[in-house]
Parts: structure tokens; sequence; C-alpha cells
């Protein structure tokens, strides 16, 4: 007997993706899952675009690490519910795991479920977790060599932010360079670029962006 | 029947690594297996190292990436042996694609083989290729909370290289924050500073640390 074990675990972590699309369309909730590189800027990215979100709807993010709460805490001061899963060595979230978390929050307080990956631009991209939209930040201190490396993230994701714009000056990043390389890899991609850091460069088309969506689900 | 597949990988891993580190033992070749997240500047400090190290000794050099040979090209430039593994999506080399390239290289012109890991804080750490030294470069872009959020890389590593210390002013870097969470993962680590884009900060400590193990191995 031959058994193919990643279709297996491919199986099962799509039935427990289509088990969160279930629950999360019924209750009329966005969700985004955020993908990226360590320190691509993907928790400064969300501080910003929460401190936006939160006057107008209440938002649950689930924060995936290895290990530490660090991202956790930082979300917490920014008002929304969170809860932070450990991996413990892990390389990405799994949709079971989205599964055990979603009934520790209040669902009926909130219209976006925000997952931030494990900071990885490979392993996660493979991992369907129930969301609506699939986001890969890059920063222009990675380079832009990086989409045509890292081809499989692009492939998988819906929206591209390219963060740390105030890095531009003090790096070698061809914005139209990573932006051509995104392009031909997936034509349809929708791209942003953002400072997360200090200034707001691309935060409110952003924020905006996925609020219209937000409203868009909860009124369906 | 229960089947342990981790542990059967890691042991047909194991065997492939043991079977390089014999045949590079018995030509006196050191090797270092360098891993980092994607952009943390793993191939322009190879670029660097590889203009001092050519003067004294040959150098092979293994670049793994998902796609693109665009690595390699820019090894090549260097004067360096060179070979480009492509993963296809894979997020870390294994033992096994080490021993098939090794024959490719004439070993008795080199006391030295590099290899480049796909960018990846994460999955490489886990799989031993038969190296003498294993090193993770880390960027300040990257943010100083990384070594807290990814222990397992630091507890993996010899060494760990701190690159693009010219973004320090341009950051919220904290180096000694990094420095002390590195220490309290493993305290015996070896730390070196670097700016390899446009300086040379660190290039020659660095450089210098790993010809001495190259002297001592190639003489033993």
């Amino acid at each position: 007997m031959k058994v193919d074990i990643n279709a297996n675990i491919m199986d099962i972590n799509n039935a427990y993706a289509t088990k969160n699309r279930e629950l999360l369309e019924e209750k009329g909730i966005l969700v985004i899952n955020i993908m990226g590189s360590p320190g691509a800027g993907k928790t400064t990215l969300l501080e910003r675009l929460l401190t936006i979100w939160q006057q107008h709807f209440g938002v649950a993010v689930i924060e995936g690490d290895l290990a530490t709460s660090k991202d956790a805490e930082r979300i917490k001061a920014c008002g929304a519910q969170v809860v932070q899963i450990n991996t413990d060595g892990g390389c990405h979230l799994d949709a079971k795991m989205i599964t055990q978390v979603l009934p520790g929050f209040d669902l009926d307080q909130i219209k976006l479920v925000i997952i931030e990956n494990v900071g990885n631009l490979v392993c996660p991209a493979g991992f369907d977790l129930g969301e609506d939209i699939r986001m890969v930040v890059l920063s222009t201190a990675e380079g832009s060599d990086k989409p045509a490396k890292y081809p499989s993230a692009i492939l998988a994701a819906d929206w591209v932010v390219i963060n740390k714009l105030d890095l531009l000056d003090f790096t070698d990043f061809d914005l139209d360079n990573a932006v051509a390389d995104i392009r031909q890899i997936k034509p349809a991609i929708r791209i942003f670029n953002t400072v997360a850091r200090d200034k707001t460069q691309g935060i409110d088309q952003l924020a905006a962006a996925v609020s219209e969506l937000v409203e868009a689900k909860a009124s369906k």
C-alpha cells in the first residue's frame, strides 16, 4: 500500500479550511491571511491599519509565531481581540489551528479576522486557512529580486504590499523591476506601496480597500 | 503499524549528511551552511567574502533557491565554482541534494564549500547537510525581536551575522537587545556585525575567522 502523505495532510487541512470558511461566511466576517518574511513589517502594518479599522468595526487578530507572545501584546495594545498561536518550531499555520482558536473570539462583535502567519515566504503559501484574501508583505530591504525567487508566495497571493518604501534610498531595491516581476508571475494581482513604520504612505488606501470588502461581506 | 514519517525523513537525511561529512573530511575541505530570511543579505555577504578568500584558496558555492539562477550568476561573476539548486517550491535544502551536486565540483582545487540555503529562518535549521559551521545571517531591517521569535535558527547556529548595520539609524533595531536575546538562547554563539552592501564593516573579520578554520581543516 502506498500512502501519499502530503495529499493526506492537505485533505485534512482543506476540510478544516472549509469549516472555517463556512462559519465566517455565515457570520459575515471577512478573513485576511497575511504572509511574508520575518521582519517584512506585517505586525507594524497591522498596528497602523487597526487604528483606522477599530473606529468603524471590530477586528479579531490571530498571531502566528514559533515562540513568544510579543506580537499579540502589540496587537492587544491596539484594542483588538487577539490570540497568539505558538507553533513551537512549526513553519506555518494550518487550518485546524484556526478552527481551534475561533471559538475564543466574540464573533458577533467583529467584522474582520486578520491572521498574521509565521514569518516565512515559503511554507504558509501552501496552506488554505479559510481566508477570503491572501496578502503577501514584502520589504524594500529584502531586495527586488525576491518576487522572482519566491514565486509560490506571489502565486498564492491576491494582494502584495511592498512595505518600507522609506528605505528605498538606502537600498538597491528597484521598485519598477519588482512590480514587473510580480505582474509577470500573476498579472491580476493588486499591489500596494506602504510605509508602515513612522509615516503613513499607502496605509489609508490599504485600510480603505479592506474596509470596502468588510462592508460588502457584512451586508451580504 | 505506525510509521513515524518525520523520524524516517530525518534518518535518511542524516545518512546523506554523514556521507557528505566523510567525503569533505577526507578532502580536508571546510563546509559552511548559511541560513537566514529572504533578503538578509546572504548572497551579498558571500560576494564580499569571496573577493577575499579567492586570493588565498579555491571556493565552491552551492546556491539554494525555489526558483531562478540569479544568485548563482552573481557568485559565478566572483570567480568561484558554483551550482544552483532549485527546490521548485521546497523550503530548505536537504543533505541528499548536496550529495548529488558535490561530484560536479573539482574538489582537489578547493578548500571551502559554502552552501547558501533557501531564504527561510525556520525550516533549514532542521536539516544537517554535513557542514562544519552553521551561520545564520540576520538583517537590522528585520527588527531586533527576531532572535527571540525564531529561536530554533539561533539554537542551530554556530555563528550569527548581524548584517545591514548601515540601516541601524533608519530602523528601530536595538543591537544590544538582539545580542542579549541571542546569547540567552545560545550563550556560546559567536556574533559578527557586518555591512555587506557598499562598505565593508566586519567583512575582513568574518573572512579571517573562516580562513583560520579553512587552514586548520586543510592541514589536518
